[in-house]
């Protein structure tokens, strides 16, 4: 059973941060800097491209990173994902685990104390929790905050990854809140040098 | 293996144009009227909701009508459903029949000629053509007109239902053109009584 790597770097995808670079190489590129997973979330596609996309992202991390794929339990099905990522209103983590199997690596994402111990209680491998800083990825969102990400981590046993905001300087701050390790779009995608960025997070992590 | 009945009259849900009324309601009624398949079909909806909601119109429907799912395999499987409707931007019918397995019934909605011609192909059990006729459910889309539906009723041997702006007065023309039935949304939804709006419809198919 794939297990989340403790610290964990978890690269989340969008396609339009990359600059002058395909999804796929740019992820591959963050990988070989030490991302330890992939979250494919490229949600305003429609299903059958992003069946399509998300199959070129996995060929090119290979087997170097954990390979999740957003919402969709179909696509990670089809895919043979090592996860999937269950936004806040996505389905029932029971569901997923259902339809995944006893293997799959079943993240929920999460915003609120109650919404942690709720998704740990129903069965989730790890949360994602945020957003924890200011972001340009959800700029209407107030972020939670450094206590707040604390309270969630104590609260559950499963690990919690930060994600919003989180760019090489909030690192330690995060890690020493309790989160297991952090999860980054822009902090990677929306640089000139994805891998230079992912080598300069992961050096912050361990 | 459950078969689209010959003539099929299919209601696609929008839950916004119900008046005064639920959709599992509104669903139950249209059933209960002689409509044969409903394909759920609320694709602004989280997928947690969306399974929440499917699941009650599921239920509100029995086994009198075929439920199907728009779009969501990962649905489908969680509920049990007939079968899928693929969009044409959706999972590959390969992939939905590798997950859902040799029984379900699995739809691809087409917009042309080649693309019906390459659903068959792909495997598909039926297919849902149009807009035949303008829509206010999708009022950017130019009507394909009957001679277009003609054509691709003749161009495959699966059934190829009917969608778009299709009310009681063209369902005997669509048949005509070749369609194995009609897929209603609006015709049926969108007034004050469902039941009898789904039996007028029904009357003029059979």
């Amino acid at each position: 059973m794939p297990r989340l790597p403790r610290p964990c770097l978890m690269l989340v995808t969008d396609r339009r941060l990359c600059h002058g670079i395909s999804l796929p190489e740019a992820a591959r590129l963050a990988v070989e800097a030490g991302v330890s997973a992939v979250q494919f979330r490229e949600r305003d596609l429609p299903a059958g491209e992003q069946l399509e996309l998300a199959a070129q992202v996995k060929r090119s991390i290979g087997s170097r990173a954990l390979f999740i794929v957003n919402d969709r339990v179909d696509v990670a099905l089809a895919l043979g994902a090592d996860g999937v990522q269950l936004p806040e209103s996505g389905l029932p983590v029971a569901e997923a685990r259902r339809l995944l199997g006893p293997d799959a690596l079943i993240g929920r994402s999460v915003h609120s104390l109650q919404g942690a111990i709720a998704a740990e209680r129903a069965g989730a491998d790890y949360l994602i929790f945020g957003p924890v800083y200011a972001t340009r990825t959800h700029p209407g969102a107030p972020p939670a905050g450094r206590q707040a990400l604390r309270e969630v981590a104590q609260a559950v046993s499963i690990p919690v990854l930060a994600i919003g905001g989180v760019a090489a300087e909030q690192v330690r701050e995060v890690l020493q809140a309790g989160a297991a390790g952090a999860a980054v779009v822009s902090a990677i995608l929306g640089t000139f040098d994805p891998k230079a960025a992912a080598a300069a997070l992961v050096a912050k992590l361990t």
